[in-house]
């Protein structure tokens, strides 16, 4: 089936205590395609300004990723954001977010995506990931990720765009701040009862759980120890996740969980070095056969 | 086979925002064996004062735990810790720690205890855990348990004691303590250089991972949402993975990875009561079942 992501592409600066990376490609969008066009062409909706470098984006172009979606800003500079990554990787510090061409932003579909069965709405002000539901015919299967600033700034707009989706994908912050539980699993059960049918929370080192009404499902993050740059590890998990969705053809919670295998997968390559330069010398082979060893890391 | 923990029976006052549990007993030694008992019978070493009450172990008495070893000094008082959890109950504060008759406690295993097959050493100064190394004449599998205090005050008595062992079960905060590692995995893998042929790794909700030089496991927190009291949850996995092991009469990676499965479903009843509550209430047959559906949690 068709995979559609709205997500931002962007320029990110970041600093670890393995090196820095300068002005490299990021974005929500940019992660999410980088490991969901392993499964399936992926079409992105998007903007960047007039200093994009769109060659940046011919290792995905090569990989049947289209970019008709992407809006260029003549008038305007791309997305940029810099972090910091401590000593513990878990621990990051943002140190500077340019919206730049986001700020104006209104996301446009081509005539193209409408059709599109498989739509993932990366993290985005939430009114945005509504205009996108609403130029989209019929879609099969929606997840939708946010953050903590919308939570905090437009929880409305959030719970409006939840009761629209199948699933939300957050981390263990997000659900605790969305349900107002501390306990995650607890604070999962809340977010059903918002709309979407499934629950995935992320857990950073420690993976990522399913929930739907009836079932639950936990899968660990492949167990790499060559963290460089945790930077767009849930994006490269939601887009393997969600590539594998498309690929596969439907959306029943033995595929997704599947699907998180996958996920889990392709954010361990994704974290191994800076930006998404890992995603150019890996194949679909080598995240199946992290799959493999992950299945065979739980099975008992 | 024989299994024997040393450990200690205690008094514990809890406070949690579920309630308050004054004076309850409670100790590493009375959580394994409640967990362990329920597969094979169990030694406990440790000691108590002249205050305990011998009658609030009749629970265990009646599943076959041998208190031979349970030495009754009456001279002191029994073992009491306070502690305070807060409203996210991963977050704890001590409140007091007595000593009492652990300050002068040196154990002595009676002649029966001394051919013991598979051996427990919760957390207790690794002096001690040395000596009653010292007093076992060829056990086959022996797993250690240790805390922060030990490892800033005697690191070269952990270490002494990790040559000796075949498993060491540390929490997230110890493994980073003891090898000097953030990466938890690369952290376990520095562990493994230090003696012990198994690592375990305990995550609280995140559950746990075994490590060994060839494999890797994980296995996740029982999704129990009713958590009142998380005071035992270590000491009741580490029994329900050691009564496990001694049941069955191998340690195996197969063997100590289900191990690990039916200690997660045992420190899953621990939390759902204070103190040791919740074990008066199951069966065997009901940690068995939470296993079937942890091992469902986890395929794909």
């Amino acid at each position: 089936m068709s995979l559609l992501v709205i997500g931002t592409v962007a320029y990110d600066s970041i600093e670890s205590p393995y090196g820095n990376a300068p002005d490299t490609l990021g974005g929500s969008g940019t992660y999410f395609a980088s490991s969901a066009s392993f499964y399936t062409p992926t079409q992105v909706v998007g903007v960047v300004g007039a200093d994009f470098d769109l060659q940046e984006l011919d290792y995905l172009r090569a990989q049947g990723v289209d970019f008709e979606g992407l809006e260029v800003d003549a008038d305007g500079k791309t997305f940029r954001w810099g972090g910091k990554y401590m000593e513990d990787v878990n621990q990051r510090e943002t140190l500077f977010t340019d919206l730049n061409v986001l700020e104006t932003f209104s996301p446009k579909l081509p005539e193209s995506y409408r059709q599109t069965d498989i739509v993932f709405l990366a993290n985005f002000a939430p009114q945005l990931q509504s205009q996108v539901l609403d130029q989209l015919s019929a879609p099969k299967f929606v997840v939708m990720d946010t953050m903590n600033l919308w939570i905090d700034i437009a929880m409305d707009d959030v719970k409006a765009v939840l009761k629209r989706v199948d699933g939300v994908i957050v981390n263990d912050e997000e659900t605790r701040m969305l349900s107002g539980e501390l306990n995650l699993v607890a604070g999962a059960k809340k977010l059903l009862e918002m709309g979407p049918r499934l629950v995935i929370c992320k857990k950073g080192e420690h993976g990522a759980f399913l929930l739907s009404k009836d079932d639950f499902f936990s899968i660990p993050a492949y167990p790499t120890t060559a963290v460089k740059d945790p930077t767009g590890a849930g994006d490269s998990f939601a887009g393997g996740m969600m590539g594998y969705i498309a690929a596969t053809g439907n959306s029943d919670f033995a595929t997704v969980k599947t699907g998180l295998a996958h996920g889990s997968a392709a954010a361990s390559f994704c974290v191994e070095e800076f930006g998404v330069g890992r995603f150019k010398t890996i194949d679909k082979a080598a995240i199946e056969s992290r799959v493999e060893k992950i299945r065979g890391y739980t099975a008992f």
